[in-house]
Parts: C-alpha cells; sequence; structure tokens
C-alpha cells in the first residue's frame, strides 16, 4: 500500500477495491452503471477508462461473463486496479491494460467484445483547470479522451449487436444520442437517475447496440433518496447491501 | 352541431370544445402540452396539426400570448374548431386555418412566430392502416405529414430563439432530437411522462430553441396516477380542477 491509499470493502462477493481520495475515488455513477449493465454467461467485457477497476471488479462479481478487461491511461490508477484485482483473486478474469481510449481499437483489435462499459469524462469545459495533469482533473474532464473518441472506439471493439452501457450527465444527452448513431450504434435503452424524484435527473445510464434498429425505452426512473432522505431500496439493493 | 358531435367543458376559463368520438378526440398528451408550452405576454403562437384545436384554445385561457393560430388539413376539424372558437368567444385572439403542414413556412412566411406547439402523429407504420382516410388514422399515424416535416416548418416559422414545444411518444426520442438538429433548434429541455412511476415513460414534453446552444435539463417526470390509482395532484393541477 502506497501512503494516503486505504481499501473500501464492495459489499459484493467481498471484494474489495485500493482506492487513494488524493487522486479519484469511484461514485455512485460506477456503481449505478454495474447496477445497469447486462453481462450475459461467457460474455466478453471491455471497460474503457476504468480508474481503479471498479466496474471490472463489479461485474465480475454480479455477473457470470466469461472475461473482463480495463483500459486505463494513468498507470497509478491501472497499478491500484491490478492490486486489487489481485486482493480480490481475480487476475483469472480481469485485466487491467495500461493505454490509450483513442487507441482502443489498435489494441484490442476490431470486433472482439460483446460488451463495452464506460464512465467517461463528463465535462467539456477544460478552462479555468489550475491542474490539467491531475488525476481527478483527467477523470472528470474531457483532457485525454472525449466523448466522440469514448464512442467511436467502443463501436470499432464491439461486435456486431455488441452492447455499449454508459453512464453520463443528462446536460449531454443531445450530443450523446447524435454521436452514438454517427458510428452506428443506437440508444435502445435509457433510465434517467434523480437524487430526488422532486428534482431534476443528475445522471442517464444508457444501452446502446451495435446496428440496431431506431427504438428506444425510457424506463422507469432511479431515485437515490427517499422522502425521508435516506437512500431508497432501490440504491440499497444495487450497493448490495 | 352534427350528428355525433359533442360539447366538453375544458374547466379552465368556462372554455368548451365540440368534439366527435367518430373521429378524433383530444387526449392526456395535448393537456400535458398545454402546461408544459410556455407563452409570455404578448407572443404570438402557432400549433401544427391543430385538429378540433385544443391547444390554442386551452393557450388562450391560460397565458397572456397576443395571437394563436391552429393550422389543420382536415376540413371538417378545422370547422369544428372555429365553432369552439366562438363558442368560447375567443375570436379576437385565435385564428383556424385550414393548410397542410408541409406549406406552412409558404402560408404564413419565415420567422413569424415566438412560439410553435405540436402534438404530431407518433406512428411510422401505416402498413395494415383499415382505413388511411379516417380521421383518426390521420392525427394518430404520419400519413399526411412526417416527424420530419413539422419539426422542419416549425423551424422556418420561428423567429430567431422562438420556442418550439413537441408532445411525443419516447421511443423516438433519439430521432426526433436529430430531427431538431437537422433543423437548427436545440432541444434545451425534457419532462418524461410516466403513467405510474414504476413503470417505463410513455410521454415525453420537449422544449426546443431555434439557435439554441447544445445542452439539455432533463427535468423531474410527471407521474400520471397515484399508488392510490388516482390522478395525481400534478396531473388535477393541469387539469384545472
Amino acid at each position: 500500500m502506497s501512503s494516503g491509499e486505504h481499501i473500501d470493502d464492495l459489499q459484493r462477493n467481498n471484494c474489495r477495491i485500493i482506492q487513494d481520495p488524493e487522486r479519484f475515488c469511484f461514485g455512485m455513477d460506477a456503481v449505478l452503471l454495474s447496477g445497469y449493465t447486462v453481462v450475459k454467461k461467457g460474455e466478453t467485457v471491455l471497460d474503457l477508462g476504468t480508474g481503479t477497476g471498479i466496474l471490472p471488479i463489479l461485474l465480475e462479481a454480479k455477473t457470470d461473463g466469461a472475461h473482463f478487461t480495463g483500459l486505463e491511461i494513468q498507470e497509478e490508477s491501472a497499478d491500484m486496479a491490478r492490486r486489487s484485482v489481485e486482493m480480490n483473486s481475480q487476475q483469472s478474469k480481469i485485466d487491467i491494460v495500461t493505454g490509450d481510449i483513442k487507441r482502443a481499437s489498435e489494441i484490442f483489435g476490431p470486433a472482439v467484445f460483446d460488451v463495452v462499459v464506460s464512465n467517461p469524462p463528463y465535462m467539456t469545459e477544460n478552462h479555468g483547470l489550475v491542474n490539467p495533469d491531475a488525476p481527478k482533473a483527467i477523470a472528470r474532464h474531457e483532457l485525454k479522451c472525449t466523448l466522440d473518441d469514448v464512442i467511436k472506439q467502443g463501436g470499432r471493439v464491439l461486435k456486431p449487436n455488441g452492447r455499449f452501457y454508459m453512464v453520463h450527465r443528462p446536460f449531454r444527452l443531445v450530443e450523446i444520442f447524435e454521436t452514438f448513431r454517427r458510428y452506428g450504434i443506437e440508444p435502445k435503452r435509457m433510465t434517467m437517475v434523480h437524487s430526488d424524484i422532486n428534482k431534476e435527473a443528475t445522471m442517464v445510464l444508457i444501452e446502446s447496440i451495435k446496428g440496431g434498429k431506431s427504438r428506444i425505452k425510457v424506463e422507469k426512473p432511479i431515485v437515490i433518496y427517499g422522502p425521508d432522505g435516506k437512500y431508497t431500496d432501490e440504491i440499497m439493493n444495487i450497493y448490495g447491501y
């Protein structure tokens, strides 16, 4: 363990994860995406921008997928992810690859994964960033890759009819739909996430299918906090409590 | 009154509307759109495909808009709309024009309205229709105009920064966003409508702005029925009870 790191219990198959609050810790968006993603028995999964590996670690624990790969540009984060995978004895099912999302299809080849997942940087505005090399800035802002890069590369590495699961901010929804369509991946299912049922949506979960026909289902919203200010049963269930 | 017609109370400023169940009656979608649409004092409004005039009649009663125009291709529906406007003494504020949505910008000229509203036909599949000339079929299916026609013409008759309010079915959301963007009208605000909070969305309300910047707000959902199976307070309020 390096200084500043700590180990968090993931409440799922005794899985744990090494994180460093000075760098970046996973949030509810990653947990919700792990609950939203469908991985069928024997399928292969790629996480574009895996950070400390939260998505492959949770998906390996939750599903019957055959193999999970996490791609991460920051070596320090990838190293933490690899150590978490070893700590959980998930080495035979999870590979963490250090590399650039913009080169994903060169690294892995075309049409090789059944499922792609991504919790990409949300923010386009990079001006005014005090330290654009900081790990948190890279995870949150489109400094190393854009939405277009993530969707273009995800589309290339997906098999025909492969599924792309993404969590993002609703304010970019029009651009997200347009970008998926540009690369022949059709948004098919969407869930809005509201912290409070009486407030605007703060997150959106989207399932898109490579080569899918135009028709989307907008499912019942996910609500994070109930009227009592506590997590709703749905959130407690996703977290595995 | 022609045979088959009846008069319905709109629960708003004593307004009433003439309808014929054999032809087409307005539904909750039109009422929700009238509650969602913002018309500021002195603004001019065009309803593309007004049917029996429910939207101009309700918007005249609910807002301080200066003038409301309803465009309708079916003469019998337009005639009912005109008689309803007279019955409500709204002739000085509402014009009902018989004409084709596809020719709206020729009829009214470019960039003349502050606000466009539309509750267009939802269904693309026209095969298997027993009677494609039936008024109900024309109101529900894209027989006389497509989504592209409605948005293209709405964009042309809107002033710069004019607002376009539409109610539609969520399953076409990706296509709706793409079409608005194609004509330089940016979706800026969206509300999903769920009949039950635990079921998928059945309607979507969208505000788009001609020449707007890319950023959309996904507002709290509207729920039609509460756990007791009765209309929620929000719906009762929109209906004006």
